[in-house]
């Protein structure tokens, strides 16, 4: 791949990388699916060809990163595994054969002058991704942004730097083996900070970013930023049981909620109880959870009937815990529910847990949360489970994409009118 | 209408305004449309009932603006006619009649597991609302954010001042009247320019702008602005003559595009022909022009067929006139046009003649601007003429709307998962 010297200003640097980008993009909305498939499917070969090598480059950022003393968990989310490679293959190959969204109709509408009014979906244009130490990021987020027609500047993180390098070379190949313009995908090859500062900001060169990582990445981001933001802070998850909860739901959906997996963010962090039935509900849930080890923190109301419990504070109800850790409170009704929810959710994702029609309906009408569920665990706030096939990212934006962002998230809509010679006025 | 103190810093009643929209944004989004729709009804006959009153708080600000010079045609805009008031009721009456479109469910898809995901419509929030001169903005831009959901905060201009309160107690009488709360729609009480600031950067309060207003407005709205702006800077329009375009319908589209109205931001502002077809074409359409009235400039290829043109410069290219001015280019062909127009355009509105299909299709689907006509004069951009009952401004925005933005623009989606107790891994 072509070099962006790094002795440069990285603010210099990464305008060369924007306006390759945005000529990059020209080229890349107006390609064939076929293309952009060939390209994704190369890809998906040569990392199966070249995966001692992927290993190898990404053995020097293990090595750096542990004598730079990294949590294990971060060198777990480092390292690419037989595992990671067969991942990125079959994503590519599965991005691949999805349908090309740009270039569908929608409805077309025929005005009374006899006139066709539709829109088309076409790319955003340049997009930015800000990630941090998951080098499959890189592979996921490019073919994602090529499938969907735009170019891509991936920024991924320093510790991750050899093995980001190593997939963009991959990346390039697969462009330039289907005759897509190389600089349709660039991996920043800079590490100084500098050059994010320049990506958020660079309204010019770049239609939206994604960034990738931790809530201090994106608050960083989104104080500095000028371009749009697809993002989302936190997940602070709820789950209520109605008063209409199906006990053997209540108890499967909350443990579920909490325990599928503790650190990603549609986990359930706080648990509303209907106060008539949290008598009932509450003991066996605690006891399954407390057997996995979650620990309780509750209210008043909820020690009352699980003494073990910690008493909750407020800080507990505005806590992301990413951790096994529940919050729990008996509320009054579904209306007290709801206050609770708007106080405190990051309006991610809630659910109710309920048989009653009205109820289902008034939780998931009024609750203001990008994803609101009926008698399902929160843990599936996922693209690939509600059927986008791959997600990009989850939003809790309020402009353009909300909820997991697909294809169709990373284009937009705009308006193609036919007609005979139809006069205005 | 409850008067928030002028004698306060302008950004501490700024916070104030934005504090009272927040909360009634929260009561106004679970609004039934009945209470919307009375609200919006009352208003329209309130309208009715107080036109004298209006045209006398219109009257002052008529003279101030006479005794401070203001432009004619700046005076115009700013007069309450009785046209002006049965424009106002009538546009009331029809957002009020049009279908809400809070709570529509997209299409419904089952996952493998049985559980249902579908997206629902919400309203965004809070809306802002930042314009010049035209008092019936009050009234428009009110009844569409009222409409879909959404609480508004709306600055005019100081020159419209007693105007804009006294359409403000009406909305505000309205809303008492369907039982909606006060603060669902704001008129800001003062004139002072750091409100505008103020507006611009509360993010905690207002979800998004949308300014209303001449270039200088937005430019300067946009460099301040750290809450997104649904805008379009300039329509830079373009119209291209194809090598297939019909004699009759590119003469007749060319005028119409530039002379339906000089002033709107459709106008068609650049011609561009084809080569082949240059001189049959041009000589008939400039002289329907010029005997409009209508000022030629052209590139050296047409001032060889029109040699009353004037000669066009770089600038011309760049220029939106938004006056009796058009600059005309022979180009080689469609993909010379089509280099032009990604040069110059401004993403606003671009149209081909042509009775060739392919080059239609081409046109269409390569074209990024936000709207892309067939057969048709630029000067359809509006979003009455695409059925989308009223529009509350043009976007060349790339994220959420593109195009003419109505009620569906000031809502988004979020989604809602329907299940019987599925759970995850």
């Amino acid at each position: 791949m072509t070099q962006v010297q790094t002795h440069e200003d990285p603010r210099t640097a990464m305008q060369v990388y924007g306006q390759r980008a945005r000529t990059a993009a020209r080229q890349v909305r107006k390609a064939a699916d076929k293309a952009k498939a060939a390209a994704l499917r190369a890809m998906a070969d040569l990392i199966e060809e070249r995966g001692e090598q992927l290993k190898q480059q990404n053995a020097l950022d293990l090595e750096a990163a542990r004598k730079n003393g990294l949590a294990d968990a971060l060198i777990d989310r480092l390292a690419i595994t037989d595992k990671t490679l067969l991942s990125m293959a079959t994503g590519l190959r599965q991005i691949a054969a999805m349908p090309d969204p740009v270039g569908s109709l929608g409805p077309t509408t025929t005005r009374p002058n006899g006139m066709r009014v539709a829109q088309m979906r076409v790319p955003l244009g340049v997009i930015g991704i800000i990630y941090e130490s998951r080098p499959n990021v890189t592979i996921d987020a490019a073919a994602l942004c090529l499938k969907s027609g735009n170019a891509t500047i991936l920024r991924g993180g320093s510790e991750a730097f050899h093995s980001n390098q190593a997939l963009g070379g991959i990346i390039q190949e697969g462009l330039a083996r289907a005759g897509l313009p190389q600089h349709a995908v660039q991996v920043v090859d800079t590490t100084d900070r500098a050059a994010v500062g320049a990506m958020v900001t660079m309204t010019e060169y770049i239609d939206v970013i994604v960034p990738r990582g931790g809530k201090g990445l994106i608050e960083r981001l989104s104080r500095e930023a000028t371009v749009p933001l697809i993002k989302h802070l936190d997940g602070n998850c709820h789950v209520y049981l109605d008063k209409a909860a199906d006990p053997v739901k209540a108890h499967d959906v909350t443990v579920n909620a909490k325990t599928y997996r503790y650190g990603i963010c549609g986990t359930m962090e706080t648990l509303l109880v209907h106060a008539d039935v949290a008598g009932t509900l509450l003991p066996p849930i605690a006891a399954t959870l407390v057997s996995k080890g979650v620990e309780l923190r509750g209210c008043e109301r909820t020690r009352a009937i699980l003494p073990t419990a910690l008493p909750a504070t407020e800080e507990d109800w505005e806590t992301e815990y990413l951790a096994p850790i529940l919050a729990i409170r008996v509320v009054d009704d579904i209306d007290q529910a709801m206050e609770h929810i708007e106080r405190y959710s990051s309006q991610h994702t809630e659910s109710i847990i309920t048989e009653d029609l009205a109820a289902a309906t008034r939780f998931q009408r009024e609750v203001d949360s990008s994803s609101v569920y009926v008698n399902l665990p929160t843990c599936f706030a996922d693209g690939f489970e509600y059927g986008l096939g791959a997600e990009i990212g989850i939003s809790t934006n309020r402009l353009h994409a909300r909820g997991p962002v697909g294809l169709e998230g990373l284009t937009t809509m705009k308006w193609v009118l036919t007609g005979e010679g139809q006069l205005r006025g």
